[in-house]
This record gives structure tokens, C-alpha cells and sequence, in this order.
């Protein structure tokens, strides 16, 4: 199982501290790609803190929408969407060859990563620029859900990888979401979240907000670089994982 | 020697509609990246017109400036402008792989590609830009210049070939660039332009304002999309190249 | 009756080549803001144009979506789309005034001018933004739908005058609003929509795609700019309606 | 004598932590205007700060690049310059009247604020813009300089009145500008910072790199949000200023 974190998500003069700090800690650093966040220099120098810290880069893609940081869903037409996600993931992709760095994989971005799970229309158009990106045969990270082989046969159809990823400081509905960061207690403790980490690590399940167990495919842990104690949580993670003897390269997404 | 043409230049709902129509008589489409234009919808479309008429594509990376269309001197910092020119160059390259085309060189646009030639420090970084960018080794395309050993000798340092480009509907001042647009004169007639486009590929020299001759070292022309009868002018000028036998793959700069 | 038009939508070295000519027959400027169109300079040169031609000059916010010029749904916080519309009524009521000129309405645009007739919140917000810009008691221009005591209800409750626009040169579905354009049919010829333009004057009602017959309060007509025969048709309908005594100042919806 | 900060910086996500602190000291807040930083709502909220803390709003316009935070020259035609500075003022000015604040002044922005001082042409679109704002008698702050009979007597011409601005905590040139943040020495300590306000405040002058004093009229000093101990200066810059009995209205700039 991996650790990965959103990062690269400053712009111009406008920086998000935690970067240099947190790739201590984590495997995989989904890098923003200059629509959500993330200009030129902020992704060049984001690739090579990950490349110095040796941990994989992968495409952070998102709607076209800097001023709502990408979390405002967009209605784009397929063929829009597409060009945007081959625009963005080629962006990354030859910066990181640049510095003789290999893409790794794409994670959507903020709504267009939600809007895919609950979509089949933009999960299909997403799923289809990552195939169709020629140069290498990318894995998408995507979000562990009970309808995992559903989104699995739909990526089969397509020959692609899936990874799964699974939120340590989030409650999960009962239908496999995240509930609304509006609503209370959406956001876990610091002491919830390894709780909920250390099931997700050794059980590969999540208690969700009226106490069912949900059972969930999960590849990589996610870690928001935006919640406060970020890199404490990354810190404490990795203490976990590496006593678990997790940590290895995903290899698809895990059987149950 | 070479016809291109500047392409890809709508944005949105904005179409700039000379694209279809001069594909047919042009070797080289030079593809706005998204900085000055071209949204990822119109760059794949470009691209995939080019590759339907045979025409190599050129990634054409702009300073970040759509409100002026790349037309404005920008102030950028060295690093900064190194990483908006390898963004460009990535998501141009990467989105013709998917394709099936291979990027060939690289033109600036604009006031980037005005400020190269007479600024020594803007060369220097476009000139690292292209080198540097890992997966080819794309020629850069400049204006041909009677200063030209001393542009061809700071590219040897870096290994990069140069792609010298004349204009054939525009004015040469004595020093060797161009008339600005806002004089009188500065862009010349139909039957002018022919006149200096055969002048151009039977003897590599163009006649300036006060009628001095000057030596070109030429690999490609120019046709500006842009004025009215740049279709007609490309046309004109194909049919003279077939002719003259020429329209060879250019191989670095022609020797005088 | 009035006669209106989106203008004002060029961006940078991108133009919409209607404006001049249409200004001629029309009484009603509906000017774009730079959020999907119409960056500085093009909405200065759009309100002198309208100044010259004694045209009434309103207002055309959109959601802030350059690429997909305003067509795109985007799921804003309302705090963030009321401070998007005053800053966009804003910004063009000061340049109004700045050349003499006092904004008289205004119209969204686009994707929001759709999602506002469908969604009761994001009406809300519209007509919340419009009633609180405080310069001036402007009217809103929304479209004409036999739901209109509802809207017009809603409306009173913040003090706000609503004018109601009909189009026509698209057919209309039974509940009332327009065809989508990606159907057959939904954009009508010259004669069928001056035809229906006649009938909109004269009894305030529209046919339906199934042949219903629908009551309308209409207080305006818009010409699309972008249909390729726009300016002829608003030259139509301006002699339409000066044969009709038609083209008075609109006076709130007009009673049935 | 007046205190001012530039404000309202942040833009979507991203932030800049201090305005809410450092409101309680200033006279003046330079609210941006969405150009270089502050989208609507994040320049909304900036307005509603200043006016429960009773301090002045100006308008903080600069050249259209958010990517660049405004600090780079770009060469834009007079026209679009002038365009694009009334449509700022113009948008800041109407949501200052949306919360029944009257906008107080302009002043510009990062490199457009230097190349005013530098340059007559671009000193001249920023004065004829801020003069042509026909809603108000805005005076504009541009920087106190040992030349300011001459920028005086330019702004008399058009009606305008100048308020003259000196920066506490930077090193100043001996032709009376400031020295580039990249030389060591640039940026004053914070006791060096004070002293220099005190001179500034007691005697309107300046000591520069070399040991010169400089006359400047001063009617209001600067500090910069984004140095470290910004709130802590401004607290104790007030602390002196109340002292000193300062701190009433400026009235054009003050006579040596």
C-alpha cells in the first residue's frame, strides 16, 4: 500500500508550504498541472522535490477553473474534457521527462475526480484520455468504492489499470462517499484518522457515518496537504506502514 | 526550403478560420500551445489537420498572454520563462504522440519571438528551453538574419539546430528586421511579396527599405495567416517552390 | 417592443465581426463583461459603439469561463457567484459612465442565463446580485416563459423590475424553453423566424415544437449576432417593427 | 500623515494571511482588482474589512497577469493600458458603492507602479485613466521621489491630485528609487525600518545607500503585507504616528 498527496498546487506568487516537507513521507505525489493550480515553475519545481526525494509523480488534472481551485464541477462537452486531460497529463509528462522523470499515473482533481465517481459519462471521457495517452500505459487513481468491479469492468473494457485510493481523515456515507466537508463531522481527529488508517491498512475496510462496514479495494492512502497537521499525519502513516512492511509499488488494484 | 504558416490560433468560441484552407499548400504548421492561443480542443484539431494534409507540426509557445494574444513584451524571469516554454513544447509534443505525430522544432511567437533576436539573455533561455526539452532534438526557428554566425554559434553551444525563417510580405529595415506594422510600407502588396518570395528562394537575399541588399541564410518561409489573402499567398508561393523544385525537408541552415 | 443583441464579445486579437453593422437596427446593447468575453478595450470600444448609434447599453455577466465562452454550467457557491456579477456590472457600469453613458440593464449570459430560468437558487442569487448593485435600480433581462407570474413574484420580493426576452430564430419546447441547438430543427431559417418574430409582436405568443400555442409577456427580442445572417435579420425586424409602432422603451413586463 | 498596506491579494484558494491583523493600524487599504490578485469575492471581503475597521479603499490596479502577480513590465498600448485600468477602477468602485464605501484613491501596482515612475509615456495613461474616472476626483498615489515638481506639474494638467508614497522598510537609490529586492541590503532590518520612519515622519527625508538625504513630500508610508513582521511594523509605525499627533487626511501632497 502507498501514501500519496496532492501537491505542486501553488501559482505564481501564491505558495502551499507543504511540499518540501511531506515528501519526506509519502510514495506518490499527484502533481497539479497549471489548470487547478500549479504554473510552469511551480510544477517544474515540484517534480524535482519529488524526484530528489524519490517519489513517484503522477498527473493532477483538472476542469479548467484556477479561480475555483477546480473544485467547481464544470459541464464540459466529452471532446473538451479529453483535449483538456491529454493537455494537461502531456504538460506533465514531458516536464517530468525533463528532469529524466517518468510519469506514473493521473489522478483527476477535486470535482472532476467526484464528478467521474458518480458520472458515468465523465468517468467514461476520463477513462478514455488516459488510454489514449499514447506514450505510456498510465494507471488512474481513482477512489476505493464498494462498486469497485463495476468501475473495474469499465476500465478493462479500455486495458487500463486501476489504482484505489482510500481517505484516512474523511467520513465515508454509507454508500461509499465522502460526506460534505459542510457537514459536521465530515473531517476526522487526528486520533480518527489513524484509527480509520491503521483498519484501512490492515482490513482493507472503512467504518462509515451510521457504523456499517463497508469492504474497499484500496491501492494508495490519501493525505490532504491542506489539513493542518498534514505532515504529522503523513509522519505517523509512515511510522504505520513501514511496520505493517506495507509500502511496496501498487500492482493494480489489490483482490479482496 | 520550406513554406509555414502560424495555426491553431482560435481560443474557445474565437475561430481564426484560414486553418483548413492553407493546410493544402503548406510543409509546416507552427501550433499555438495555449499561452497566447489555442485551447486543448483547437491544438488537437491542428494537429489532426496537419497530419491529414501530410504538414509537419511545430509547437509555437507564446509568453503567457492571451488578453494580448503573445504580442506584448513580457519582463519574465529567466527560470520562469524556461519553464512556460517547456510546458508549451510538453503539451504540444505529447498531444501530437497521441496522433501518431512527432513534434519537429519550435517557433516563438510574437513578441517572444521579436524579443529573441535582439535581446541576448531571452535568446539564451529559449535557446536552453529547446535544448534541454529530453525527448528530441528539436530544431529551434528563428528569423534569418545577417547576424546569423553569431545566432548559429551560440546555438552550436548547445547543440541545437537552427531553422532560419524569412518573411516574404513584410518590409526589412537595413539592420535586417522587420518594418513595424504601424509604418507606412511595412507590409507589402501581393505582387511585392511575390517579387521578394522568388528574390528570397532564387538567391537568398532580400531588398530593404533604402534598397540595400541584404544575404539571408533562408530554410523556410513565412505566410502570415492572418492577412487577407494568406491563402492565395500560400498558393501563389507552392506553386513557384514546385516549380524551382524546391520544398525539400530543410537540413539545419542552408549554406550561402 | 425592443429589439436586443450580445455584442462586446470579442478577447484580445479575437473579434466578432457583427458589431458595427448591427448597432444600426437595434435598441439594446448587451454588453459582455471580460468573464466570457470582452476584455477592456473591447468593452470600451462596444459602449462608444452603442453611444454613437443611441443604443441602450446592458450589462452580460457570465460565469468566469473564457475558454467555454460562459456556455458551460458551473456549480458556484452563491457568495462567489453574486460577487462574480457585481464585479462584472460593476466594471461595466463604471466605463459606461466614464464616456457618458448609464447602464440601463441587465442580462446573464450564456450557461447562466439557462441555469437562472431552471434553478431556483441560482435565480435567487441573480436577482439577489442585481437588486443589491446600488447605483442604480437596474432591470433584469430573463427570458420570457409562461412561468412568468412566478419569476415576476419572486422578483417583486426584492424590488427588482424584470424585462422578458424572446427569441426568434429558435423553436421553442413545449414547456417553454429553447431546443437544444444540437437538435434538428432548433435553429429556424430567416422566414420562419421572421414569422415568428410577427407573431411574437403581435399576439405575444409562440408555437411550440408540437404545435401548442404558448402566451408570453414579451418586453424584447433578441438577434443572435452570431447567426450568419444576423445583421439582415435584425435589419427585418427593425422595419417590422417600425411599421408596427413597435420599439418604444420597455416599461416592465408588459401585461397580457 | 497616513499609514496604507496593499490588500485583498489572495485569489480563489490561495490566501494572504494578514489583511484581517494588520486593518486594526492602517489608514489606507490598496484593495487589487482581480488583474494581478483578488478575485471578486476575496476583493469583496477586503472591502467589508476595511469598512469595520474604518480605513480607506483604493483601488490597486495593475497589468493583466495573475500568474506573475503583477510584477513583470509588459508593453501594452496606451489604449488597452487606459482600458484596462478604468475597467479595474471601475469594478472596484462599484462593489466599494454595493457595501456604501466610496472608493478613496488609485494606486498602481507592482511594475506598473515602477515603469510609471520611469517612464512619461506609461506615467501619462496612468494619470489620463485615473483623471478620465468620471464618477469621482480620485487622487493617485505614485511613489515620493526627488522629482516631484515634475510629476506635479503633469497631474496638474489633467486636474489631478497626487499623494506621494515612501516605503519604510527598503533602501533607497541615490536617484531616489528603491533598490532592487535582489541586492543585499535592499530590505531594511526591523529597527532600520523604524528609524527610517521616523526620519520620514519628523523631516520628510531619506538617507540613501550612499549616505545622501533626499527631500521627499510624503503623504502616507507603505508597508508591505507580505514582509514577515508586517502587523508588527504597522503596530508600531502607529504607535509613533499617534505620537507624532499624525495621522489625519492627506491633502494633496504635503509642501516641504
Amino acid at each position: 500500500m502507498m501514501l500519496n498527496c496532492d501537491l505542486g498546487e501553488g501559482f505564481g506568487a501564491w505558495t502551499m508550504p507543504v511540499d518540501e516537507q511531506i515528501m519526506v513521507y509519502i510514495d506518490q505525489a499527484n502533481i497539479a498541472c497549471g489548470f487547478h493550480a500549479g504554473d510552469p515553475l511551480v510544477l517544474q519545481n515540484a517534480i524535482g522535490l519529488a524526484k530528489r526525494h524519490n517519489v513517484a509523480v503522477g498527473a493532477h488534472p483538472s476542469y479548467p477553473d484556477l479561480q475555483g481551485f477546480g473544485r467547481r464541477s464544470m459541464n464540459m462537452a466529452a471532446d473538451e474534457l479529453k483535449a483538456c486531460l491529454l493537455y494537461q497529463i502531456s504538460a506533465l509528462w514531458g516536464m517530468a521527462k525533463c528532469q529524466g522523470v517518468e510519469l506514473a499515473y493521473v489522478k483527476p482533481h477535486g470535482a472532476l475526480y467526484n464528478d467521474l465517481m458518480k458520472n458515468a459519462e465523465v468517468r467514461n471521457t476520463v477513462m478514455e484520455a488516459v488510454a489514449e495517452f499514447s506514450e505510456a500505459r498510465l494507471p488512474l487513481m481513482i477512489q476505493a468504492h464498494p462498486r469497485y468491479p463495476e468501475l473495474q469492468q469499465q476500465a478493462n473494457t479500455l486495458g487500463l489499470v486501476l489504482w484505489f485510493e482510500a481517505f484516512v481523515d474523511r467520513r465515508y456515507t454509507d454508500d461509499g462517499y465522502l460526506m460534505s466537508r459542510r457537514l459536521e463531522g465530515a473531517v476526522l481527529s487526528f486520533e480518527q484518522a489513524i484509527g480509520q488508517a491503521v483498519r484501512m491498512l490492515n482490513r482493507q475496510e472503512v467504518v462509515t457515518e451510521s457504523g456499517n462496514v463497508l469492504q474497499l479495494p484500496i491501492d494508495t492512502l490519501c493525505v490532504h496537504g491542506d489539513s493542518p497537521d498534514a505532515v504529522g499525519m503523513a509522519a505517523e502513516l509512515r511510522k504505520i506502514m513501514t511496520k505493517a512492511k506495507l509500502g511496496q509499488a501498487p500492482s493494480g488494484n489489490t483482490a479482496l
